[in-house]
């Protein structure tokens, strides 16, 4: 049993103890082949979670799910020079196709804005085929030379993009901004994950966009993980690929567009931020299972009657919509399996011995504090909805709390870099707006300026860098 | 409306015919690489529904989706002979990375057992681990070099494929029956397309399998279109990727495996069968719109009161289950959208216009027989209900008889020659069971054997090419 926990803790090597969470919860594992991963039944059934949620959401706003290829030709990608510019270090390319080599190597999706506009510029005719809103889901490649790092850093990930056209800027503006609103509302209500929101700078802005809005989250190590990005692409994509509609007004126009996405590196910051020592603990709105039933036998006393009554109650919490499973598998001792759903982070245990068949009551034990209660038998499905809400509350509020004591505001360089080194997180300072200053301050430390909010703040020092006058109030951070 | 329609009949120019209507209905498009297509939403939506109807099935048995990666090593694509010798010919190759060309070519994947089964060697190690039973929904690339045909034949394609590994032949061979029960389900009782089942024979097994069971249908011009396959994989890829268990009789054993999967060409399926002169046809249970409302106005008589009445009939069909939608849009016509939801292949339209509100009716039309009727207001939802199931069975029925009235039985070669020329469709004949007939047959003729049904039929005839003695009555056709 002591080779499958972790043996590590958390606060004394967060890598190490990241990496064991993800293998041994059984969330996923390295692939044979350099830089890859395996998405394991237990973290993919998450992702059909997310990808259920988020299909709800968009669908109910008029968007609809579609598949493009994922090959882009060299050409394609060429004909935005940012975007280009951006992708291409971390371009996969096929060349060979059966016995023949291709005449144009063709790339494998980095994003696909460019194949999809391709489509954009011939199916959009008139006004009357605007707002166009897709989106889909599918695998992403990225090059990626750095170390290899289960759902954050891998050559191959899982998201979902979507790419809107729309007859106004003003419509695009609504857009991005709706659909970062579903992302806040998936990372902070689902996954339990306290978030920062607002604008990318020019520097940090997805390649070729005109502006890019983004889901900032806080890890346990101080360091940042973007969680989602909702871009407006503006007209620059429109003008490339030649994307144009009449107007009602009878005239030409671009289109404006935006592109949106979130990815399985959400998976990664569901582990980071709710894990313990014991694996992964799991918000009970995200988790494929809420509550695992285990009888207890000891030898063979009352072994048909623990089973009858846990699948009894097995029954009544799935007929009341609770996501519960019975693990009665013989070959495993209670403790064993303990252990195995502690690892994969389910919210709620449900013991039930000869002593709960007795006394009609139901040992419950709790993943995200560890408390224990003994309930009646007929409370169980009010207890275990009850629990549930509280946990999903205790997690967020937990991870609130941890964010909030990690902003730190600072209005000097110096007490900038002290912080960074010492405690990391979010650093609200104020800053002149040149991208100089920017670059400076992420070559000399790391940290970048993850978001501008959308509400000016008020400045309250010079600039941290040059000393001249600040323009905005920023959040920097060290992003993974 | 002219362009927008149809411009060939079915029965004249049957390919033709089915490029058009897959276009026009909005199904798919060409994609600007050769030999790849988009999915666009309306057959995207399609996919989504056979998902849900086979994740149920699957998941109900205790099978799991995972997400493997899409590069396989060419070294793990080798390891098994007969596997790479049939995938080989197909393969787009990855050579280069970012700016390093890579050490090994990697295979996008064709299929995925080689890069499973690497994984399936570390993660099995007792009869514990067994079964193990995965599934995924993923891209697929074959890299065609005949001529491009949507759904049917392109470079990239979505399937499903499941990879189970069992401790006994028997365990694989029972998980191989059930498989291709819930396909023959899927594709009779929701896709409304009846189907022969039964083995492939040794020449037409898949690369690597020990046996081939197959979901096969016909199309309306005689030719044949496999719908799904599951083979029993023995222990061919157990023993070249050493997948081991130790048993409860304490000894090593290698596991039996199996593998399976459905294709978007299905959705070609659909479009052949039901389809008509004015579009698709889309049986109820399988469309993403089962009921579409459209006001008809004349001027601005009665407008306000038209739209309210239909979104009323809009919300009773939704409370209840029906998949409606109301085309509210202002400009277009009703006869515009009466033609663009035919083509669409939804299967009820409900007319709402002047007359109709005055006199507390609705008008409905069905898409499968052009049918037109008039109903009390209150009557809606039992009478959609109602026509969904009947429209259900005429559709599945109609294809029925077709299919029925070509399966032909024939006793020497130059019948079955006649046959196929004349009439295609399957042809049941007799066969000595050796492979050289069953080449030379193919060779001569285009056609191969489809399936030996699992009940073995008496032999009516000698062998229809050698003149031998036959051992096994077998269904013939030429395939797409």
């Amino acid at each position: 049993m002591s080779e499958m926990g972790i043996t590590v803790k958390k606060s004394e090597n967060f890598s190490e103890w990241y990496t064991q969470t993800v293998l041994k919860s059984g969330l996923a594992d390295y692939a044979p082949i350099k830089g890859c991963m395996i998405f394991r039944e237990h973290s993919y059934a998450i992702w059909e979670k997310i990808q259920e949620i988020f299909n709800k959401r968009i669908k109910e706003k008029g968007h609809k799910n579609v598949y493009f290829p994922m090959f882009i030709p060299e050409s394609f990608l060429k004909k935005e020079a940012e975007h280009f510019e951006g992708f291409v270090p971390e371009v996969a390319w096929i060349t060979t196709g059966g016995n023949s080599k291709l005449e144009e190597r063709l790339a494998v999706r980095p994003t696909s804005e460019t194949i999809m506009y391709a489509m954009y510029a011939k199916w959009i005719r008139s006004w009357r085929d605007l707002p166009l809103k897709l989106n889909q889901w599918c695998n992403i490649v990225r090059w990626e030379t750095r170390a290899t790092k289960l759902f954050l850093r891998t050559r191959e990930f899982l998201w979902q993009e979507g790419h809107t056209a729309h007859a106004t800027k003003e419509e695009a503006d609504t857009e991005v901004m709706e659909i970062l609103s579903i992302y806040k509302d998936l990372v902070e209500n689902y996954l339990a994950i306290p978030v920062l929101v607002g604008k990318k700078t020019e520097n940090e802005k997805f390649a070729g966009a005109l502006y890019t809005t983004a889901v900032e989250a806080l890890m346990p190590d101080g360091k940042v993980l973007q969680m989602g990005t909702s871009h407006n692409l503006g007209q620059n994509f429109a003008k490339v690929f030649s994307i144009k509609f009449i107007g009602e007004d009878e005239k030409e126009h671009y289109v404006w567009q935006t592109s949106w996405g979130v990815s399985t590196r959400m998976i990664g910051a569901l582990v980071m931020v709710h894990g313990d020592d014991k694996g992964l603990v799991l918000p009970p709105k995200i988790t494929p299972v809420q509550a695992v039933i285990i009888p207890i036998f000891y030898k063979n006393v009352a072994q048909k009657l623990i089973l009858e009554k846990a699948r009894e109650v097995l029954n009544k919490l799935v007929e009341n919509g609770v996501a519960a499973v019975l693990d009665d598998r013989p070959a495993y001792t209670p403790g064993w399996k303990f252990n195995e759903w502690e690892l994969k982070g389910v919210p709620i245990r449900i013991e039930i011995g000869p002593r709960d068949v007795k006394q009609k009551q139901l040992t419950l034990a709790r993943r995200d504090t560890f408390e224990r209660l003994a309930i009646k038998e007929e409370e169980i499905v009010d207890v275990v909805n009850k629990l549930l809400e509280e946990i999903q509350s205790n997690l967020f509020n937990r991870a609130k709390k941890f964010l909030e004591d990690n902003i730190t505001t600072v209005k000097t360089y110096d007490e900038f870099k002290e912080t960074l080194k010492k405690k990391g997180g979010f650093i609200r300072a104020c800053w002149c707006s040149s991208p100089t200053c920017e670059e400076k301050i992420k070559e000399e430390t790391g940290a970048t300026i993850r978001i501008v909010p959308f509400e000016k703040e008020k400045p309250f020092s010079n600039c941290i860098y040059c000393d001249k006058e600040a323009k905005d109030v920023v959040y920097f951070g060290r992003a993974y």
